[in-house]
């Protein structure tokens, strides 16, 4: 296997934290995202979308998005378990790691990459330029604020999004509530519950990544 | 069981395939989206982000998000398997159905709902509304577009997404190609692959519901 990653790409960090609380050790290649190694015919040939992660497996098949990626892993590599420990329990997993994807991360991408001077043309990933649309910006920052707000609702009675355990879905809420600091939202400090959560999270080892 | 479903909304109908796929029975509630049912007290007990579909449990477990309901279905009902047959196949099903939910799925709903007349003030999901923004009608028959054609070339090989059988994947890209539909787009004709994949998963029984 072959994990393509970007040291300083939210992304990717979220299969980094995965492999990290797995234990694991895969072969890494940084790909150069600031100076467009993506989007060359190279990389096309691995990923057409032109995003990173990707694990590549050793018969040549290319994975991408987080979410693939992490349920390779999980089938390969079931111990710990992080998506789930019986159907009903990985369908909640998947609820909520998929809910914090759209509502989290991709809101806080939304408003990121529409504002970033450095993404002029490049406010959707992939091989496409788009123009950036301002009014995104404002219609991202309340999306995430709506997504803290779930967020400390949902963790009001559980040390962990969908429970007692630590799972893709508080790696994918880690990610975004980290991430949203690119654009200088953080968690509002009368979201106890999310905060406390936040910290606890943040003390694992893999939160190093 | 009970399957909480709208029989004209694009969302749900990705679960009603799959159902019918399985050969399952479930009885379903109709929600009357039209009317605004799902912004009420009463629906955002069940999901509070207003969307179906919605799969209760007999233990009252609520889960929303197509994937993770078919997710349960799945593990509950695995024959046919319609998730993929071993953990590389069942990553790259995840993959192309997360790909085309976003590119596909999303990108219509992103064209769709910045333009039509009875969502002004809705133009996300969920339960704050959210103005339109016109220039995301373009952006998103752009997105579209890209979609048809990378359908097109990863059906160049095999008569399904991800190979020999039917999976969610198609599923997802078949209601995405169904819903584009809605904003006036068809799969060009030139786009032979798509268009021959087209014809055989809209003859499935599946496809009537």
């Amino acid at each position: 296997m072959k994990f393509y990653d970007c040291s300083t790409a939210p992304s990717p960090r979220r299969v980094r934290i995965f492999i990290a609380e797995k234990g694991l050790d895969i072969p890494t290649v940084q790909v150069d995202l600031r100076n467009g190694e993506h989007l060359t015919e190279s990389f096309r040939k691995l990923n057409p979308w032109c995003t990173v992660p990707v694990l590549e497996l050793d018969d040549g098949t290319a994975l991408s998005e987080a979410v693939a990626v992490c349920r390779y892993l999980e089938e390969t590599h079931p111990d710990p378990p992080l998506m789930g420990m019986d159907a009903r329990d990985r369908a909640r997993v998947a609820m909520w790691e998929h809910r914090f994807e759209i509502d989290g991360f991709l809101a806080v991408t939304e408003a990121f990459r529409n504002q970033a001077r450095g993404l002029k043309g490049r406010a959707l990933t992939g091989p496409d330029g788009a123009d950036q649309i301002p009014e995104l910006v404002q219609r991202g920052r309340g999306r995430v604020e709506r997504f803290f707000a779930d967020l400390d609702r949902q963790l009001a009675g559980h040390p962990f999004v969908t429970g007692e355990r630590y799972t893709i879905a508080d790696i994918t809420a880690q990610v975004a509530v980290d991430f949203a600091g690119w654009i200088k939202m953080t968690l509002p400090p009368d979201h106890r519950h999310a905060t406390a959560w936040y910290d606890r999270v943040s003390q694992r080892p893999s939160a190093a990544t």
